[in-house]
């Protein structure tokens, strides 16, 4: 719906970004709802969690960006329980992509080379969701141990998730979940909006703009356009918890990059996000995604009493994952760079 | 000695080289030698050696490159004694350097982050080679890993450090050694060539650098210009012989480089390589060194009844030095593209 929105007030505008993706919202939860009873619908059940966990999101970062356009209790109420929603709702999600990431990455690395006929003709290597078709049988200690990683990382994660979905399904039952939904009911017919607001949509949308630019200002960048500079490994064996503190900016600017996203489709429309910011998103998506692999990886290590190939494995694959952050901090810086100027 | 070679027949500016090569070949014996019997002389017993080294590859190559204006036979007699001898020197050098080299990236991986003060700040990450002072102490699971990984290659390098160099010393003293020093002799006072050649320096010269422009397009430069191709470490945990394949183009591009700079040297004196072709060397060396340090890890990882966390350890250092050969193949594509036409 690509509405005339400079014709609208910045509360009309407002509503209608809400309002639609408060539609969107109740229109998941049925589908979910139908789909749950369904003993065929696992697939549409999970697309429409996403399609919630996504409409739950905008909510949730329009309240923030544009909170002086709204009821302030109102606003303040809600924001929270979007939040623990998502985070509910994400975590079953996370869990799948981060065994099949994980297991992606550990075939790539244990599947034997193909017999060299001419290096320039070999195709790429292929990168994490590669088939696992033509595999032939790998054999020796180190392919142990990979197939020893990969049983400890599926039953590790298979379980995480198990227990996520449980969360979820229970939190889908919760009278706290109904409070949720009934306050997107009410808001898909009307927005709380704040009387006599000091504010417009634009200068709030600048200020997401301005908090997005800093936090990039305070990224590594010249470093992460440096290829293979071993940032991303660097003090992997120190502590367990080593890569936290240099991964934590890239995620903030990962989360005020969405911010920044959603509150250009409040001006906007939903229009997708231009080339750049979208392989900006991406490699921040990617970046999230090889760290949080790469700490499952290091957890699994940690399991009492595994044999040494094993932690081989999964320390191999561990570094490759960190490889894998380095890799996202380029894409990123890259993207970043391409043409600064593109926003309206 | 730069000596106007244009103005010497071919013959003679082989000579000239040859004899130059064989006069250092003997001060560097000689050295050896008072080095060897001075109980300090350690570090002057390691320089000779490797100046000895260093003008036997030198003689070794223009043997093999400009064979068809030499003595066959004495070419023949002489070339694989060569390369006997530079293989033993090289042992014990390689080994310490490798040493240094997995010490100083398992020092990298396990130092803790220094505090975060703002991340624009941060000197980039150290790497191998890097200052062990002011290192705080690293606590926990991973950095006992890492720990009790450097003991073990420091254990397993050092003592094939220690037999490298008793062979080393073996070969010094042996029967085999004195007639190459006789025959370096020899060819110190006169090269024998061959009575009427038909051919020149510059078409040999110029078949060494065909050979390595051949073998540069047969690598995968493509590939490798995209940093993260994460090629270095597929298959790495396939089969305990997997980078092998891989990185044989690399090692025979380097070999074909130095045959390359060797015969250049012949033709123009002993002039340093022009910048590009010296950093597409350092490049190599780095590819190799890194190699080899990665095998050496994967090989001190299939050592018996090892800890789990020293074996992840080991498998992280491998995948970290797998990174170095992939980075050593895109900083070679970045030298060897930076402009291709140089040579004169």
């Amino acid at each position: 719906m690509a509405q005339q929105h400079h014709e609208m007030t910045a509360g009309e505008a407002l509503s209608v970004y809400l309002q639609d993706q408060a539609t969107e919202f109740l229109r998941s939860l049925r589908l979910h709802r139908e789909s749950s009873t369904d003993a065929q619908g696992a697939e549409e059940a999970l697309a429409a969690a996403r399609s919630l966990r996504r409409a739950a999101r905008r909510v949730g970062a329009t309240l923030h960006t544009f909170r002086p356009l709204l009821d302030q209790e109102w606003t303040e109420g809600l924001r929270p329980e979007l939040a623990w929603l998502s985070g509910t709702l994400a975590r079953e999600h996370a869990y799948a992509a981060r065994l099949d990431r994980l297991l992606g990455a550990l075939h790539r690395l244990s599947t034997p080379a193909a017999p060299a006929v001419g290096n320039r003709a070999q195709p790429p290597a292929p990168r994490a969701g590669e088939a696992k078709a033509g595999a032939r049988k790998p054999a020796g200690q180190l392919a142990v141990g990979a197939a020893k990683a990969a049983a400890l990382l599926e039953r590790q994660l298979t379980l995480a998730r198990t227990r996520a979905h449980s969360a979820a399904l229970q939190a889908f039952g919760s009278s706290r979940f109904h409070a949720v939904a009934d306050n997107v009911a009410v808001m898909a017919s009307e927005v709380p909006l704040r009387p006599a607001p000091d504010t417009d949509l634009k200068p709030l949308a600048a200020a997401a703009d301005a908090h997005l630019t800093e936090a990039v200002a305070a990224l590594p960048l010249l470093r992460a356009g440096h290829p293979y500079n071993a940032e991303a490994l660097v003090h992997g064996l120190a502590a367990d918890t080593a890569p936290e503190a240099q991964d934590a900016p890239w995620l903030k600017v990962r989360s005020l990059l969405r911010l920044h996203r959603y509150a250009q489709e409040v001006l906007l429309g939903a229009a997708p996000p231009d080339a750049r910011l979208a392989a900006a998103g991406a490699a921040l998506d990617r970046h999230r995604e090889a760290a949080e692999a790469a700490a499952a990886a290091a957890a699994a290590a940690r399991t009492p009493r595994i044999a040494p190939a094993t932690a081989y494995a999964l320390g191999v694959l561990h570094a490759d994952q960190r490889h894998e952050v380095e890799a996202a901090r380029f894409a990123f810086q890259q993207a970043w760079l391409r043409e600064a100027v593109t926003a309206p």
